[in-house]
């Protein structure tokens, strides 16, 4: 606990006066002001963390985060458990929806086992750093124990911090994992006082009988394990996963060394809420890329008081919505770095 | 007029079997059904209107159409007139926001004085195909003739048709014209049967007392011209746009030779809704970037029957979200091209 004790301590405000400067920058360019809408409010914010006037995003990282869940023995998922190491073999083949829009924007993938319920052998694709073979089954105790959670919490910031060396400058959140849509609903449900029912949805494509079950398990998990929302560790231990565990201590390190994190989807969207419950200030270094089509997800990014950029009916995790976002941040770099300003172009100003 | 309706002829449904081949190839994709959302409805429209099952998406053309406007008179933008020639050298130069994002996504800027008030030279980086200096003050009478609207659109087909020699996979609208959102704004009243209070916006950024004056002139123009809704180019010459009539040209010139087009916001709208005034069948191969906060916009795309992909509060123009779009759509081809199979990656299927 001291290690993430440690980079919370790190995690201050983001610069409100090259926030400011940039504003003024954004109005000398030839636009009408405020013209390019959401894409100047990204600039100023990526410039406002990164703490620098001009900020590169040379080095785009995306940390797919993959694990197994115990609770998949509980029918909650539409899609058999060994998807998850089959699904690893495809980041690593390359052959992923991932691997396809990481590439798009020119993002490298870090491909993580932190929990997955097979052997996998590590290699220059894939690092395993595996807490457990898959959490135990949440609907009869705590999907794992609490120094579980901080040594998975600690193995993001680690896994960040070694990446980082390699050279960051904006950090996407992806993961992988059959029941995890489950985990994440448990975890949304523990934090912000909505009904599990409006939290929870189909994840990777149950039936209305299947979705009715998944309920009933979500409901009989919080009430099993009692997770308590004043302890964030608590609620990640007893309903997370290793994954989400993981992408929380990527958000925090992320944060401590002043790079902006681009979230994806709805478990994603849970590791970020459990990182804002550990740590609030975290909110600003936080880019939320879409709005998920799992319904939990606009709960989550409503508590966070975060607007997502895209909407486009995305649910596949892996964090290809964080790519497309990561898209989005470099173009409104450009936008701030690239443009002529008024007087370097002669373009007459605003008249009245 | 002939040519006009030789293109119109030539435009004809987009491929359904070769959309409803999409759809099952990308079910077969690595991911849950659906999962990609309107990124696999992208997909397969962009493959139905190629009529190919891998349409390669390597040409990509924005075409960026300048021309003033005879009612800047009234007095209904916060910049001055001259501002449109200064922005032509600006994107001669390449330094305006189109410049920056036509290249972030990988896109060649066609720029073109279709009408502009002043003197410009030809050049590598820039077509002139000048229709008039300019159009008429439309709050004393027609914009501009028929025989003018017409050579307008035509203008715009022989651009698209000359370009498309070069080769163009996917084409992105966009304009610069200071008083153009006068010119969108009227055109949407005339088609859409809204008060022109609820049509029109602020533009690139007047004050309330010029927003107030801006729709008194709207209304007068509406009143002096009285555009017939059911004769599309007697709306666009009374009030239109040579820049708008060109991207209409451009638009029924694409979809005649099966390329997307992706329409960028407001005035490019207005000229997709001219088009599709002219031949309804061209709504097929539209792709609606983004909805721009210029509020006439959204009663365009509901007009039509468009859901537009981004919502980022743009409201700059010059292809600027048509850009963005052309992106998202690259992204979509990926998706469908280079993602591995359930099969040839070894994932189970969905089991329930």
């Amino acid at each position: 606990m001291e290690r993430i004790n440690n980079v919370i301590k790190n995690i201050s405000g983001i610069d409100q006066a090259i926030v400011k400067n940039t504003q003024v920058r954004l109005d000398n360019l030839t636009k009408p002001l405020g013209s390019l809408g959401r894409l100047e409010e990204l600039a100023k914010q990526i410039c406002g963390i990164s703490g620098k006037a001009n900020p590169l995003l040379t080095n785009k990282v995306i940390f797919t985060l993959a694990a197994d869940h115990g609770v998949t023995d509980e029918g909650v998922s539409a899609y058999p458990k060994e998807v998850t190491a089959q699904m690893v073999s495809n980041f690593i083949a390359g052959g992923a929806g991932i691997n396809v829009l990481a590439k798009h924007v020119g993002a490298r993938v870090v491909v993580v086992d932190i929990g997955v319920a097979a052997e996998l052998k590590p290699g220059p694709m894939l690092r395993v750093r595996k807490i457990g073979y898959g959490t135990k089954n949440m609907a009869k105790g705590p999907a794992m124990s609490r120094g579980e959670a901080i040594k998975a919490i600690q193995g993001g910031i680690d896994l960040f911090e070694e990446e980082f060396k390699r050279g960051i400058d904006i950090v996407g959140t992806g993961e992988m994992g059959i029941g995890n849509t489950t985990a994440a609903s448990a975890i949304t449900a523990s934090f912000c006082d909505k009904p599990v029912e409006e939290i929870t949805g189909k994840g990777a494509g149950l039936d209305e009988p299947g979705l009715k079950n998944k309920i009933e398990v979500i409901k009989k998990s919080l009430l099993v394990n009692k997770p308590d929302p004043a302890d964030a560790i608590d609620v990640l231990s007893k309903v997370g996963g290793f994954e989400i565990a993981g992408l929380t201590g990527i958000i925090l390190a992320a944060a401590s060394h002043k790079i902006p994190v681009v979230i994806d989807g709805f478990i994603s969207g849970a590791a970020a809420l459990v990182a804002f419950k550990i740590e609030p200030k975290v909110k600003d270094y936080m880019i939320a890329a879409h709005k998920s089509q799992e319904r939990g997800h606009k709960i989550i990014l409503e508590h966070i008081g975060l607007r997502p950029l895209l909407d486009l009916d995305l649910r596949l995790g892996e964090g290809t919505g964080g790519a497309l976002g990561i898209g989005l941040a470099d173009a409104a770099i450009k936008i701030l770095t690239q443009m002529a300003t008024f007087k370097s172009a002669n373009v007459s100003e605003k008249n009245i």
